[in-house]
């Protein structure tokens, strides 16, 4: 496998698809930059992701943009300041810093997942690890937060943090959002925008990169209401699933229907299968059929998290997360409410009001002219619930001579109720872009002769056609700028007329192109073209003026054999 | 006007177009959200700008996506660690920061741009200038860096910062790009992306931002390949300028073809008049009609720059920047060449080879056969130019008493050269995402009987149609969702059931839908439904099946009275 991830390292450098940044600098770990290839095929991706999460949900999904830096209390009250940390060591002879989970679990092929900083300093101390460069002693692990620090404006104590997630902008904004649409639950709030996270030890690609582009919904639900969701539009879909029962009993995952997972409890809300199937499909039209999703557990879980799935993609042998699912129950609400003061709780009415049972505090003033002793009496029943005074009163407690039950009465009432107040719960489906472009283009990695094709599904191609004149000849040229302006108007074209057309076909498939469209001299005699396929190299020869008909049906998926006369 | 401003911050808030970010935290200067209206007309903006600036132009434009943070080397490269500053001055007193050349420009009303920070504490002192919020007395205006500083890594000396432009990604991938379009040139490298700048006192509004994002393309050129600009595809465009000349004597804009800013040598390169009129094009499809461009002055120009024109959008009475066109010449290349150690120049073949006449330093090893001597003699010769030795044998330099014209020739021998390396200059045309959004609507804000219309271009509205059944009966929402699902395929669709039409329609007019449909008792009987237009509330009546050619044609252009019998 990582022969074929050096191998899509080389292509993605080669052909402008993605490589590091800042390399005339020596390059910066963690960070890329996407190329021209690679922005094509990522906006497609976007494009299919707003499709799937956004619009075929538009009934209760809207999208924002919020800021990438943030007040330091946006990020206290989320919990990141304390929590969003990697335990590091450093070696006390070269100064190398290295995540000690990682560095420990290299050595001692074990996982130490949960551990805490003196647990791992102790098992380095056992075990006689040392700094794996130089090999000298490596001092205490302690706890680095991983949030990228700034300050905002001209006064130096304004701390500012790069957000890791774009979660908390979708927390901060909840209640402005939720009034610009009538105030309706669900509520799904996506955004698809870049975040940076400070990690200690970057990976290869742009598996965990230190800033990065993440799609993700927020959404906002009445964890009562769980009779309206509909589960139906996935009811022929199966998912695996490896729960954390399973895990522990090193099980693997087994297959489950999107309501089998409410039916069996493997949810602890619908919303979280219903977003799952969502994720199955749109993984699915990336073309990587091969997925299962595994249930963290508790220790393995973010702070801010009830329950989470991640879902795990398999390529080859490798097996990668591409999208995570997190329960956040009203975690980030609560918080927010609590740091901010602010009231970011709904009302919901109820269907039919409900009549309640309500004590009420009477007080008969006319036995109680005295204004000292009545001051004397407000102060002691001042903040008291109904039911304290009624125990009161049953103790015959009094003051100033006055017994408290002469005085006070507690009555009973029926009032009605048309609703209640509730803190909205909430459902994450989280994606990282940049990833999900990287597990794309390594899934659609093949090779055919000794020669290199990215099948990518043919909707997700850097261009959706190529039209190449055969030779380098003015009236063939004149033909194929003609076929390439009147496609162009409904398909993204590559047009290429220089070199021979052996070497431009492997330049389109290998940067995966699904069609090629050649101008011959025959295009000269009777007005027909060839379409080549990029999978099986196939060609057959249409009409012109049937270009645009043919393309419909292959981009409906319709073989290649079946729209002309095949090419031998 | 600022009444108008005022309103259109009051709609953006309550309709969901954007607002102040972490609002429940009491805000952050300079940062905003943008909500799910507000993210709908910006997808669209950058759909546009895609259009003009890149599809319009994708034989020689490319996009690419580079990180926001970047090492310290950038920035000190690009200049921006030393240059890229505002004068603040502190009160002593409260230690309020200001921009010290704002507040002496308030209170003096007159321009203090280019003043250095010795200049202006003059100035406050002499004019006996104050703390305006509390009266104290103001201390020594100095230079504020408007980098977010960070720091990359578990290692506190790696210094980073957020790029305050796009363009230095551009600068630094420049060679990995041209590689990967096979080295031609021009070449345009597109980005949209996220920027930030640490201001001083961001305005109201979305007009100075501390985070936003920027649409902006660095084009790489052949300086001396002025012949090749396809000027001719604007032969019809007018635009207006301010030119230095006209401004410093106080002068208006005048009108000028794309071809006469170029004759009239208004331009320094072709190039800059090529995307000032792209630009101009761009700008009136967001429906600004009234611009002009107007050159900067030397002493108003970025570091970088070796002329500068802003696009001024006039917007009632207002005039905002909406674009930068700066010639940035060869500066960035070379400043990375130096800093990094890397050639970033690129190789030009000449059509013909040239023939080149080039002098070579013959010695003659047979008269100089002392090792001594010889290696004294090389010392002396050794990098110098032939003509400098030549010269040195006119002046019969001897060396231990041998004259160098005896053992030394300088000959001239001609040589065929096939083309050479020089470093591309660059044109850069930059729009702000957020700003462009903000002048649309401002731009598009109207009012029609006291109530609001946004008179959004067709392309530009967050919906392309309302659909709306007239009472919230069972039959009339069947057959409006039917019709909302017929053209959801092709259409972004406002879909609305509750409240009164009236209300709908102000609703959908307010954040600039162009066209609402609505299916009335009528539709049940003779299948028609009235089309409404958003401008001048003019309804026509047309049949179902006719709806999707009507809209057809509505958004080519047509006039509703023209498309269906109208309604009184």
């Amino acid at each position: 496998m990582s022969e074929t991830l050096n191998k899509v390292m080389d292509l993605a450098k080669r052909r402008g698809i993605f490589w590091p940044s800042y390399e005339i600098y020596g390059g910066v770990a963690g960070l890329y930059d996407i190329g021209p290839i690679g922005v094509k095929i990522k906006n497609k991706i976007l494009k299919l992701w707003r499709k799937y999460f956004i619009e075929d949900n538009d009934d209760f999904v809207v999208e924002v943009e919020t800021p990438i830096i943030g007040p330091s209390k946006v990020f206290e009250a989320s919990g990141h300041v304390e929590s969003f940390t990697d335990p590091v060591v450093e070696c006390t002879k070269c100064r190398r810093v290295y995540r000690a989970d990682h560095l420990i679990e290299d050595a001692l092929k074990r996982s130490v997942e949960g551990l805490k900083p003196e647990e791992l300093t102790k098992m380095i101390k056992e075990n006689n690890l040392k700094c794996p460069s130089c090999g000298g002693d490596l001092g205490e692990v302690r706890l680095f937060n991983l949030l990228f620090a700034t300050t905002i404006g001209p006064f130096t104590g304004n701390i500012g943090y790069l957000r890791p997630e774009t979660a908390q902008g979708m927390f901060t904004s909840f209640k402005r959002v939720y009034e610009s649409v009538r105030q309706k639950l669900p509520l799904g709030i996506a955004q698809i925008g870049r975040v940076a996270r400070n990690e200690i030890s970057p990976r290869q690609g742009l598996i965990r990169m230190r800033e990065f582009s993440i799609m993700e919904i927020e959404f906002f639900i009445d964890p009562e209401d769980t009779e309206n969701v509909p589960l139906s539009r996935f009811y022929d879909l199966k998912v695996k699933v490896l729960t954390k029962d399973e895990k522990v009993k090193d099980g693997r995952p087994k297959e489950y229907g999107i309501d089998e997972m409410v039916r069996e409890k493997i949810v602890e809300t619908p919303w979280m299968a219903y977003w799952m199937a969502v994720a199955s499909k749109f993984v699915r039209a990336l073309g990587i059929n091969e997925f299962y999703f595994e249930e963290k557990l508790p220790h393995e879980r973010a702070h801010y998290a009830r329950q989470v799935f991640d879902q795990i993609a398999v390529i080859n042998d490798m097996k990668v997360e591409i999208s995570g699912h997190a329960y956040r129950g009203n975690y980030d609400l609560s918080r927010h409410m609590k740091f901010s003061g602010q009231d970011l709780s709904v009302f919901k009415k109820f269907e039919i009001p409900q009549a309640v049972k309500k004590k009420t505090v009477v007080i008969d003033n006319n036995k109680l002219k005295d204004k000292e002793k009545r001051k004397k009496l407000m102060d002691l029943i001042q903040n008291k619930q109904p039911e304290e005074i009624e125990e009161m009163l049953t103790k015959r407690v009094s003051i100033d001579g006055i017994l408290l039950s002469d005085v006070i009465s507690v009555i009973e009432r029926e009032e009605k109720v048309t609703g209640k107040h509730f803190i909205p719960e909430v459902v994450e489906p989280s994606f990282g872009v940049e990833r999900t472009l990287f597990l794309t283009i390594l899934n659609a990695y093949k090779e055919k002769e000794g020669r290199t094709v990215l099948s990518l599904p043919r909707e997700l191609g850097p261009y959706d056609v190529a039209v190449f004149p055969l030779l380098e000849r003015e009236n063939l040229i004149n033909k194929a700028r003609e076929i390439r302006d009147l496609l162009s108007k409904k398909y993204d074209i590559l047009y290429d007329d220089s070199g021979s057309i052996g070497r431009r076909y492997a330049r389109a498939d290998e940067i995966g192109v699904p069609y090629a469209i050649t101008i011959d001299p025959q295009t000269l005699v009777d007005n027909t073209v060839t379409i080549r396929d990029r999978d099986t190299w196939n060609q057959v020869r249409v009409k012109v003026n049937e270009i645009e008909n043919s393309l419909q049906k292959l981009f409906s998926g319709e073989d290649i054999s079946k729209i002309g006369i095949e090419v031998k």
